[in-house]
Formats: C-alpha cells, sequence, structure tokens
C-alpha cells in the first residue's frame, strides 16, 4: 500500500543548490533555538559531528563559524565549543497560549514603554479594515516574563479613548484591555490576523532573540459602530514562546 | 512625554556578540524571503550595499556568500549577483486564512501522498490529549496550491474510520474533513495549537523552501466521545504563504 517508503527523519545532506556547511548550521541552529542544546553546554567536538553527519572537518567548521557569527556558539581556538544562546523557557508555561489571545496572563509580567508620541494618522502600511480617524497616541513598547522579553509592540490608540485611561496605566496593563475597558460601550467589530517571518534586526535586539530566527507577528484592529478605527497593533512574538491555543469543538459541532 | 526618542527603523548594525555580516545576511535575506527582492533580479552590487549600510567591502562579500550557500542568491564571479529563491505569492490569497482552519479552501488544490502505512500508536512526542487506541493509519503527504508545495502534513487516523472513507478519499481531500465526515455523530473534542519553528532540512526539501526559514506548526487533535483519539495531525505550513484571521468581536462582546 505505501505509496512511497516511510524514512526516518535522520539527518539527510544533499548537494544542489543549497551548501552542506548552510544544511548543516540549519540543522544544528534548530537544536539550539529548540532548546536541546543548551546555554553553556558544550556542543559535540567537531569529530564526532563528522562521524554523526558523515560530513568532512571543513564543511563542520563552516557551519560551526556561521552560527558563532550568529551569535549562537562561541568556538575559541583550542577550546571545546559551547552554547552561548538561551532559549525559551520550553518547559514552562507558553506565553501566549490562550482560546481568545487579549486575555492572556503572563506570570511576574512588566512593560517597558520604549516610545509614545502623538500622530496624525494610521500607519499606511496597515491592515486595511475600518476608517483612520485620528489623532492617535503611538506607543512602541516591549512585554517581559521576568527577566525576559518576550513581545515588541507598535499600537496606535485613538487619542480620545487613551485620555480616559488612569495615568501611565500603559506601564502595568495590556493596551487591548485598557481599550476594552475604556471604550465601552462603542468597540464594534475586532480582528486578529497572525503571520510568522524571520526576526529582523530591531526585532532581535529588542527581544534579545537571533536575527533572522521565527517570530510570529499578531496584528489586531478593534472598530467602533461607525467604523473608526479605535486600535491598531502589531505585536511580534519571539518564536519559541509563542503558542497559540484553540478549541474548535463548538465550530465542529455546528458543522456536523 | 516620549520615554525615550522614536527611533526611524532604518538598519543599525552593531558590533557585539553577533557579527556585522551575520547582521547584513539577516536584512537581506528578510529582503529576499518577503518578496520584495524577486527572483531573478539582481540585487544592488557589492559597492551600492556598502554605501546603503555603510559597511565594508568583506562583510558585505561574507553576508552574500552566506546567502549564496543557502541558495538564495547566484554570485558568479564577474557577474551581477541575483536572486534564485521565489518567495511565496504574497500578493494572492493567503493559504491558510480562515476563521476555522479545517475549512480553507485553496485554489487549484492537489495532493501528493508520500506514505501510508499502518501503525499500532500515535508517536510518542504528540499533544497529550486523548487515549491512544489503534491501530491508526499513518499518512504523509504534502499540499500543493498549484504546483507550488506549501503544507507537510503527518497525520494518524484511527483503522475503523479510515475504512469508511471512499477509495483514495486522501488524494483528494483534506483528511481533518474527511474525519469530520465520516465519524459522525462520534467526534466530540476538537484541539489545535500553533507554534513558529525555523524549516528543518526534511520540511524545507518538501516545501521547496529555504531551511531554517521561519515555518508555522498546527496540530489538531479530535477525539469521540468516550476520550479516543480519533485524528492526531501536525502540518508544516511555509512561512511564507501562512495567514490565520480570526474574527474576535464575539468573543469581545461577551467580555462586554
Amino acid at each position: 500500500m505505501p505509496t512511497q517508503p516511510y524514512k526516518q527523519s535522520a539527518a539527510k545532506f544533499i548537494a544542489g543548490a543549497t551548501t552542506l556547511y548552510a544544511q548543516l548550521a540549519s540543522v544544528l541552529r534548530s537544536r539550539i533555538l529548540n532548546g536541546e542544546w543548551r546555554s553553556g553546554e558544550n556542543i559535540p567536538s567537531i569529530d564526532e559531528l563528522c562521524s554523526q553527519y558523515r560530513l568532512g572537518r571543513i564543511t563542520v567548521r563552516q557551519a560551526l563559524q556561521i552560527l558563532s557569527g550568529e551569535g549562537l556558539l562561541s568556538s575559541q581556538r583550542g577550546r571545546r565549543t559551547f552554547v552561548t544562546y538561551s532559549a525559551g523557557n520550553q518547559g514552562g508555561m507558553p506565553i501566549f497560549s490562550s482560546l481568545a489571545s487579549v486575555e492572556t496572563k503572563v506570570p511576574n509580567y512588566s512593560i517597558r514603554i520604549l516610545s509614545r508620541s502623538k500622530v496624525a494618522d494610521l500607519p499606511v502600511s496597515r491592515w486595511a479594515i475600518g476608517r483612520d480617524e485620528g489623532p492617535y497616541m503611538h506607543i512602541r513598547k516591549v512585554d517581559h516574563e521576568g527577566e525576559q522579553p518576550y513581545g515588541l509592540s507598535s499600537i496606535y490608540l485613538v487619542e480620545d479613548v487613551y485620555k480616559r485611561f488612569p495615568r501611565n496605566a500603559e506601564s502595568r496593563s495590556k493596551l487591548a484591555q485598557l481599550v476594552l475597558q475604556f471604550s465601552k460601550p462603542a468597540l464594534a467589530t475586532a480582528r486578529e490576523r497572525l503571520t510568522v517571518e524571520p526576526a529582523d534586526y530591531e526585532a532581535a535586539g529588542h527581544l534579545a532573540y537571533p536575527m533572522a530566527a521565527p517570530v510570529a507577528r499578531v496584528e489586531r484592529v478593534f472598530c467602533d459602530t461607525a467604523g473608526r478605527v479605535l486600535y491598531y497593533g502589531t505585536t511580534i512574538y519571539r518564536g519559541d514562546r509563542f503558542c497559540l491555543e484553540r478549541d474548535l469543538t463548538e465550530y465542529l459541532r455546528s458543522k456536523n
């Protein structure tokens, strides 16, 4: 019955458009990012990696050089190579895990505000839902769990709703929740869009996360009954902390 | 009022744990993956990149070498460097975009079955919901839109439900939909979990996607009223084709 025999997923390297060292770097990068190889631990020696992956010493050295360049490994001459990157707390609670994302509760939650400024308009590149009718407060911030940053946000709030917030509330509470609370009863529609992308230098810097490592981008738009955008926000989540769970049961029942 | 001055997000390179060439490679990789630089197009010359990013020729050359090694660029001696990677169809419909993911409709949808085999148990590493009570049919497949692969799946179906499917139905229809249809009325719970990760060599190969580029991993578990797992599936989606939209309006109304 099998159309093609099932292959065990042992690493297999293929000569082609992608060089062998880039393929090996990719495999080893995954082991570091997913926490299999932990910060401070020695990785296998070059000889061990050669025999494990059936590759030559030059290929293995080039792969380790790439990962050292990315700040994931430290390989000083004459010493064992060790991991210099701390993966997210894989054993703990995922940081973004809920059936309704605006309600996530994070232990030891704190907020660092990067900037606040008043702007006339929403960004041109925004998700085009609702009517841009400013002025808006533009707030950039980083959300932390304990010492670890996990989300970088750029959020626009209509100024008249923002003015109803308690002083400095944005340093303590999530802005989506504040808008829900202080725009009552005007909020009429709320949409969310989730995509994945490589971390750029800005996200990597603020999130203490390797560049080009995967991040989740969540955009949200809340509008009032007249279609005016009350809230437009984009948050970049570290990929190693992101997890979205959904219960599809009710939906499926409605189809049966 | 600003806590810190707002910085325009022009590329800024910082000496530190990450080398300058790795930082530049990351920025240029993003331009290729997001389709800003298109397949077949020449990228700026080394001199132009040096002046654009205020970096030296050696750094720029090293960054281009990394991306060539990853199969994203072709840089032959004495010729202009051009892009050899086709980003997903950013202008078209996102391939995974729905309020209820199992219902996605993809134009020119086709399925390539990689393997079918009968197994006694679910994988040990599975999302631990429901009771493992086999035997299961294990089906590995790649979903395509037109010629382009976008999702690599590993799916386990209880054999007694699988036997009710029309012959070869798994080559034409989504397995989640077939289970919904042929397990009636036994389906009782359905859960979904979404995470992001770098593509490994296996996913990259099947999806014609660069290794270590971001992918979305979606796991689904459907159980019957007795808690037995009827369906357990994992799908890896190319990050450049993945988009999940949700309407949170009803949820927010229930909170107000």
